[in-house]
């Protein structure tokens, strides 16, 4: 890599006087400048982003901690990031939890090593009693998706339990009477919420909560299909389910059209997130959206003007869960 | 943000002696360096990675430049850096180019102010000139999905041709004699090398390029659909397809079975890519494996080898294109 040393050489001067000339200060001749400039454009040379972050204190990196960039739902918060940092002209950089508290605490760490003074955390594994530890010493830190007690205006999240409650209710008004769940089994919060929504609505309309209606697999496709097969093998005589999730529901889609149980018009089906691979499923899937994007926006703003009295702190909003209404649903038919 | 001075002070000793203890001089007293590393602990003071970076020249971190993130195909790229990243004590930076010259070259010149050293770069805007000149002066940049002439051995990428002769053989075995082709109208090489694999597996096998059998769209679910339907609405009678890419063959799908047109009894759809989504449709997607998590890593290990004598080259190897036989295609029915 070519080095201020290369430079000096080039152009024939000392290092101090290329640093003095990159620097912008004031005591070069107008000749030795022009040389020095010269040689770092024929060299290709880069300042030095670690040598300059030291030297002004203007920190430009924004750290993203999320659980696996692969699952589209991080994939969109990492982007909404990135695009807020890129019109502030920062950078981000990102850590990997991978679901594991000691992972996840390594990239935070990592991160903070890195000088990022700006933080937008996603973190499932940690306790609360560490992640207030870091939000104690770490005044640009945001954690999103989850909210610790003490810190709530440091925290983005959605009210879970308000969108299976929709979910429900949307199939409750279709006549549906037997309704199904199929959740994650990472006990996590989420999981927590979305199911207690389900029962919730349930009970609001004074149906019965079914033995065997709900089952537990991982959040995935595959868990999805593992789900489903556990639902129908009881045969409870479901006619709607509630999925934990977009990617368990077209599992569940998957193993009803192996079994020639036709959606809509024999079991409906409503998933959660949104993500893109609703509206690619057949049928088109009616969920429930979760606005990770608006949210990773308002969180990485936040985050960025709790460090820069130059960012304007976003206004507090509540993020809702909305209904969106694709064709895995219809009017209940009575078996 | 806690600094070397704060714990300074609580440790009731110079900056300078707390910059020897935490360096690992060994000049200090034991009660000197015991009372530092616990007044470090108590305050939460993190090492300035920016400052070691610096100090020691040992440079930890991988850069990635990618499209976008929303994109398995870049996701899945990222994750497997991130892998050989954290198996070397690495972590990595990710720069992301949206499609554009200008910006890709903004998230490489980004990565190597900060002093990455190592680079993994899928750069599809940018010319051969401007890589080349980039190759030139980072020896640990790797550029993935393209060949730089001249450049071979530092280029990772797979044979596209191959991959759309080999949908279309398989599709010719099964006996189909009239398939189409929907393809990106991003013209990027990956485009132009799948359509002509497609055309001289016609032309090997001795059928006629159709005309209004292949149509252009956004490499997308919904380009996938506007080109189905472009392709249906001139009624070419074809009784088999071979998309771009899954999500494209996913939109293709959709189409077909809003027109009732059943896959794989009338008609047979064959993706590219064999991302996660191909898994998921119904029928479950018949498609060309591109094994970018394999050809990531193999990227990531050339890059560090390149700029570290410790880590082993990877042996060269080339990466194939290999189909996936799941439920979209079956034996050609004569209209």
């Amino acid at each position: 890599m070519i080095t201020i040393k290369d430079v000096a050489k080039q152009a024939g001067v000392s290092v101090a006087t290329v640093s003095r000339v990159l620097n912008n200060h004031s005591s070069s001749s107008t000749k030795t400048r022009e040389a020095v400039l010269a040689a770092a454009s024929a060299l290709g040379y880069q300042p030095n982003a670690n040598a300059q972050a030291l030297a002004s204190q203007n920190l430009t990196t924004i750290g993203v901690v999320v659980t696996d960039v692969t699952d589209p739902f991080f994939a969109i918060l990492v982007k909404a990031v990135d695009q807020v940092a890129e019109q502030y002209g920062k950078t981000i950089l990102i850590g990997i939890g991978y679901h594991h508290a000691e992972k996840e605490k390594e990239a935070i760490d990592t991160l903070l090593r890195k000088r990022c003074n700006c933080l937008v955390v996603h973190s499932k594994a940690l306790d609360n009693h560490t992640l207030a530890n870091y939000l104690d010493h770490v005044p640009g830190m945001v954690v999103i998706n989850r909210v610790i007690p003490g810190y709530e205006n440091r925290c983005v999240s959605l009210d879970n339990q308000k969108g299976t409650f929709l979910a429900t209710q949307t199939l409750v008004h279709l006549g549906h009477k037997r309704i199904g769940y199929i959740g994650s089994n990472h006990q996590i919060t989420d999981e927590i919420e979305r199911q207690s929504g389900y029962l919730a609505a349930l009970k609001h309309y004074n149906l019965p909560a079914l033995e065997h209606a709900i089952a537990h697999s991982s959040p995935d496709f595959e868990g999805g299909e593992e789900a489903m097969i556990k639902l129908l093998s009881f045969n409870s005589n479901l006619t709607a389910l509630i999925a934990y999730n977009d990617s368990m529901a077209a599992g569940a889609l998957s193993v009803l059209n192996e079994n020639n149980i036709r959606v809509p018009s024999q079991f409906s089906v409503i998933g959660f997130d949104d993500m893109p691979i609703a509206r690619y499923l057949i049928p088109k899937l009616t969920t429930i959206r979760y606005p990770i994007d608006l949210m990773a926006n308002y969180a990485a703003r936040l985050a960025l003007s709790l460090v820069n009295e130059s960012v304007i702190k976003p206004s507090h909003t509540q993020f809702n869960p909305t209904l969106v209404r694709r064709f895995s649903t219809e009017s209940a038919v009575e078996k």
